[in-house]
């Protein structure tokens, strides 16, 4: 290693790309990739001199890029199979809510017109997830623009005791923003205007129906990104992501949205409207009441606009990804990264091999690299393009000298990165293509992360088509993924509630980010003490005594 | 500027400083220290040459560097005045919880041998707040080591409906952290162990009652360094900053508490134990109960531990110390540098020359760069010393020929740093030496930040000694002080609710960092519309219907 640094010192560095003993192989189907053997011997023995700088920064990978996907594939997809209804496939019974008599409409005709929707075949889209794995059977969807007109749909149902189901861009995995039974829908779509952005402080405040990628792009022309990303960012709203405290790609760089997200504005279930909209960082002046907001997944009010902390643009970015032979050399790379990488890091993600062959059957996305039990994704986002290619010049020489990394490929040019980037957004849809799907989302002491998902394929064994592993390695979360041909309860059985005790054993979390909704509410005791639980029971019958809003979701039903 | 720039980049870079044309003044009484005059003329008639590296990156100061102060100078100051009682001089009336009986002493002493104070000489110590500003009239002080006892200590309390007074290191400024009356003390002095720190992940479990410096301390040692840092770091406990949301000097890098505090363990007011201690980043499991907690004031429960994200120790520091010209100079220097340092920039304070003479008169401080009407305070953290040093060079030099700037001198060694950033940190003891002091913790849009100090110098003219300034422009917060020979009320209502009124009038907060404690709770208003007070106090009466948990703060009385 010392050789290989004292050789890097004598190239001037703006020409240089110092991996000098590194093994380039041009014959492969991604042309610009790097590689090198596990062992010292290996190197040396295959290097072949210094690989320019130029081809690694811009590889002209071969695989097609496509365009992020949008998670609003239902209008196409729906009339390929029917979802069975929520309330038949899980046994709920409708709680005792008024339900929607032609006066109401009359009532919210009157008060949006135009912006009623009552249409069934219509109404069908909003009725179920993304997942296509729960359906309710609401008979209206309102489209409020105003914060006013929200709050009079409170008020009055509230009166009337009609529940109300909030949806932002429904992109939720958890089923919390389709409505169970008939709910009401509130749809935020048409509350997407920005109220203002100062380019000094960096804050933004929109209404919550903006559709987060939009916001991004509004940002970027002002030289700004939004503080968070997420695979859904075409469909997802703010307002959907505030309630579900979205965590997404970019947490490990920018924190997470209860550090980012500076104000909100919320109607309560009475109508009442709670103004905290502050734009200021800080603010200690009584209880942070917005937080209670932050991933209540629309159970104690409906979030009408956001005041968000938004960074600078970076001003260069660059992607790595490699092939790492085993899971501990993944976490390996990712302590070096650390401490390498330092302030620059702004991804670590990581996914396991089981699913690149799902992206490259279902997607016909391409594999850059050879086949290896598993990849890293490193995103760096820096200030100074020079500074940040030499910190990860360093990085990357160090990762492959040392046999932890066996090979990898580089983008810096931003489609070459959202080539990249779609390999590992991309998986969820990937997933969906491959049958019915078990998705979880849990978090965990990194060290542990991976033992699960072995854990669960010997567990399994045939009857699961596909157990796989991948998520924000950087943020200790895992998405633990099984696929079936079909859904079968016996499956479900086989891993529920295995993979929960299994959690908990670890004192992790059985949702790190895609919240309780209908699915997972009861199984919060495996990540809450009682006493949370119950506290947070009284919060809601405090907020909601009449528990109408997005009834059955996120809490058990006191006493169950 | 194009021809600096032309010049800059032909000197090797390890081996330059590249500030060729600003001038040297090495006959200063700091001696290191560049300056330029504010107009391009005057630097080229006054240019030297390139100044060399070593010289400004380890300036040798002359003035002394001095330890910074620990916020515990009440054993020795308390005797040269008696302070005033809380109660006489807010005419406050007690609320009728019992009186401390010698029963109750005898079972505290039953449940804490040794650790239960009740000796008045003592007790002085815990009644009266740093500022010496509020006192109180406690008769008993209780060192619980675990949380089991201050279970047992609340239960009891909350049974016999005695008042408790959590207090960590006393350091508050706003007379949250003493009785009003003679509420019993519950310190957290000897719960102060750790009890976790991974180094993979950087999270810290430790108890309430650690002392932030220890902690850091204790870090660095493993290569890491607490998120946030504040002048009364010597003695504030970091269940005192967690319960204070304290924001301090690394905010702008790390942002706040509510980000990087990832888990909690509270004793509710009736005793008893909300377990949400998680180590990890993520969790969606439920409403986020812990953020209740964070900046409560101990007014919802006793924090007895705390899960924080803890960020690596950078390898490298670098502090600027600037004269600016002007305030709008001030705040362009802040744009620039956000844009030109980046993801390195990890605190940007500004302080007025009024605060300059005050430590300087007070503290025998000396000032390392010619007078100038501000001073700015720009740090540097990052992982590559090389980088970060072109990076705040190109930056020096960007501000100095633009003239923003006048003068500065730069340190990266840890004594010098120390000795710079203690001109900031000690402004607040410098006060205390001056007189009577006013202080007011404001947050505003950065552009009007100033204003109030100017507006309050016109509107106080010769009825106060001084009016001075100084802050974390980084987070738009702004430390304005008031000081007068003595206490006059007065002078009082000369500045407030003026000073209320005009941060209320640009939607600022009234209480950026330090809460409202006793002394600023009756102004929540000028902050939080009457909905959202009306409602955090429908929460303190679900977790605290006896109001046992340090009254008389943060909320006004229900009605009020």
């Amino acid at each position: 290693m010392a050789v290989v640094c004292s050789l890097v010192r004598h190239f001037p560095f703006r020409h240089r790309w110092s991996l000098p003993r590194l093994q380039i192989r041009c014959q492969r189907k991604a042309l610009n990739v790097w590689t090198c053997g596990s062992s010292r011997s290996k190197l040396k023995k295959e290097g072949t001199g210094p690989l320019k700088r130029e081809v690694l920064i811009m590889p002209s990978i071969r695989w097609t890029i496509s365009h992020l996907p949008k998670r609003c594939l239902h209008a196409t997809q729906l009339h390929l199979q029917e979802v069975m209804l929520t309330s038949e496939r899980y046994g709920v019974q409708r709680l005792p809510f008024a339900h929607v008599s032609s006066t109401d409409v009359s009532f919210f005709e009157n008060l949006m017109p135009g912006r009623v929707i009552t249409d069934l075949d219509e109404l069908k889209l909003f009725n179920v997830d993304w997942l296509k794995s729960v359906r309710g059977c609401s008979k209206i969807l309102l489209k409020p623009r105003t914060t006013a007109e929200v709050s009079e749909i409170l008020r009055y149902c509230h009166e009337r005791n009609l529940a109300v189901n909030p949806q932002g861009g429904n992109t939720g995995l958890v089923g919390g923003s389709v409505p169970v039974f008939d709910e009401i829908i509130l749809s935020t779509a048409l509350m997407n205007q920005i109220i203002s952005f100062d380019d000094v402080s960096g804050i933004l405040v929109c209404q919550a129906g903006c559709i987060l990628e939009n916001l991004n792009q509004y940002l970027e022309q002002l030289d700004f990104i939004m503080p968070l990303d997420l695979g859904a960012k075409g469909s997802c709203h703010i307002g959907g992501n505030v309630a579900t405290n979205a965590g997404g790609l970019r947490l490990l760089r920018y924190g997470s949205l209860r550090g980012t997200v500076l104000g909100l504005e919320v109607v309560l279930a009475d109508g009442s409207l709670l103004n905290c909209l502050a734009s200021l960082r800080k603010d200690n002046t009584g209880y942070d009441l917005k937080q209670l907001f932050i991933g209540s997944e629309g159970t104690l009010g409906v979030i009408t606009a956001v005041s968000i902390l938004c960074p600078r643009k970076p001003k260069a970015v660059n992607l790595a990804f490699l092939g790492c032979p085993s899971f501990s050399q993944v976490l390996k790379t990712f302590t070096l990264c650390k401490g390498m990488l330092g302030e620059i890091l702004s991804a670590y993600e990581f996914m396991d091999n089981e699913c690149m062959k799902l992206v490259e059957q279902h997607l016909k996305l391409t594999n850059p690299v050879s086949e290896s039990p598993f990849y890293v994704l490193i995103e760096t986002s820096g200030s100074n393009s020079a500074h940040d290619e030499e910190k990860l010049s360093h990085f990357l020489e160090h990762v492959m000298a040392s046999g932890l990394v066996v090979e990898g490929t580089l983008a810096s040019e931003d489609k070459k990165i959202k080539a990249l980037w779609a390999l590992r957004e991309r998986i969820t849809e990937a997933l969906t293509c491959d049958g019915s799907v078990y998705k979880y989302d849990i978090s965990l002491p990194v060290e542990k992360l991976y033992d699960l998902v072995t854990d669960m394929r010997t567990r399994l064994g045939g009857s699961a088509k596909n157990v796989v592993g991948y998520g924000h390695l950087g943020d200790g979360n895992l998405h633990l993924n099984i696929t079936a041909d079909s859904y079968s309860h016996s499956l479900l059985e086989a891993i529920e509630p295995f993979v929960y005790e299994w959690t908990s054993q670890y004192r992790g979390s059985i949702s790190a980010e895609h919240g309780l909704g209908f699915k997972k509410k009861h199984y919060i005791h495996y990540s809450k003490p009682r006493e949370a639980v119950l506290l947070m029971q009284q919060f809601k019958a405090m907020l909601d005594p009449k528990g109408i809003l997005n009834p059955y979701k996120t809490l058990p039903v006191k006493g169950a």
